[in-house]
């Protein structure tokens, strides 16, 4: 890695952090020059602006999810357990994405909304030979399964405050998901 | 109502509009005071600080939910979509919770977790008395109902992207929101 690259590379794990505690609009780019241990300019040099600086750390996390997490379509609670699992070692990013819907009041990401294409796709050709079961739609089922892997994330309104013991100990709840995805999808 | 009962009255209104858009830390006292069209003395009168007016605010929302959702243990699938039907029309409510998590970064609001405890109760006396299934714990069933019956509100990072049409036909979403709930309490 190049003197350059370790800059950029050290400048958006300090981004990561700062705009995961404050959002786009409280966090301060001299305070993220501070953390990553460069001068101001740089950051502005390699991230155009504090908006251009969000949306790449974003982005790249999402990345990061895409890649950990193998979608499969043929078993679908077993990848809701692995969100889940993702999620809880996680929290920033789910804190990132609420920042996002948050303060941009939409939901726009160009990746994202392929990426999320895809699965439906995917759901649909499973539920098309019998995979799955066709009660509900391909959308309806991942975003039950979004929701409940990531509802015992910290930033959570539910999650945390009905059952504050998940934190501790997950695996009841990881195994509860499975049962809640197994019985949507066999209908 | 009395002037002073008024003035509140229309300081908590614009409070709500500006939380709601910016948080606690981006919202103005001086925009509050504006839209409210009074003094912005009168507000650190009545409501001491901005802080302070963010709870309120937040505590009287929750309040209506309380009054407005009536629980009924023994039908879990109809409470469900009542919450659905109430979150699809009150987006502001849940940017509200959802800024009061990300900033504070606790859930910690007294009269909720009670209210949340008595639900929990009754849900354990409705599984004891046999009226619905045993294979969850009422807290995970609550926390189920809540995060799927609030999926569709805009700033959720999943439903709106996954099923971008439910905000104009959300009675298939509710509908299946209803099955959902009816599946995992019969179990």
């Amino acid at each position: 890695m190049g003197n350059a690259e370790a800059t950029k590379e050290k400048i958006l794990e300090a981004a990561m952090e700062e705009f995961s505690s404050y959002g786009v609009a409280g966090a301060r780019v001299d305070r993220i020059a501070k953390k990553a241990k460069c001068n101001k300019n740089m950051i502005y040099i390699y991230f155009e602006n504090k908006e251009t600086l969000f949306i790449t750390v974003l982005q790249n996390s999402l990345k990061r999810v895409y890649e950990e997490i193998t979608f499969t379509p043929d078993d679908l609670p077993e990848y809701a357990v692995k969100v889940f699992d993702f999620a809880m070692k996680n929290p920033e990013l789910f804190r990132l994405m609420t920042w996002y819907n948050l303060e941009q009041n939409t939901v726009n990401l160009t990746e994202r909304a392929l990426v999320q294409q895809k699965k439906i796709t995917e759901v649909m050709n499973a539920q098309r030979s019998g995979l799955i079961g066709t009660t509900f739609t391909p959308g309806f089922i991942l975003t039950t399964i979004m929701v409940l892997a990531t509802a015992w994330t910290p930033t959570n309104p539910f999650g945390p405050s009905y059952e504050p013991n998940t934190l501790k100990t997950p695996i009841e709840t990881r195994d509860a998901i499975y049962k809640v995805i197994n019985l949507i999808t066999k209908v």
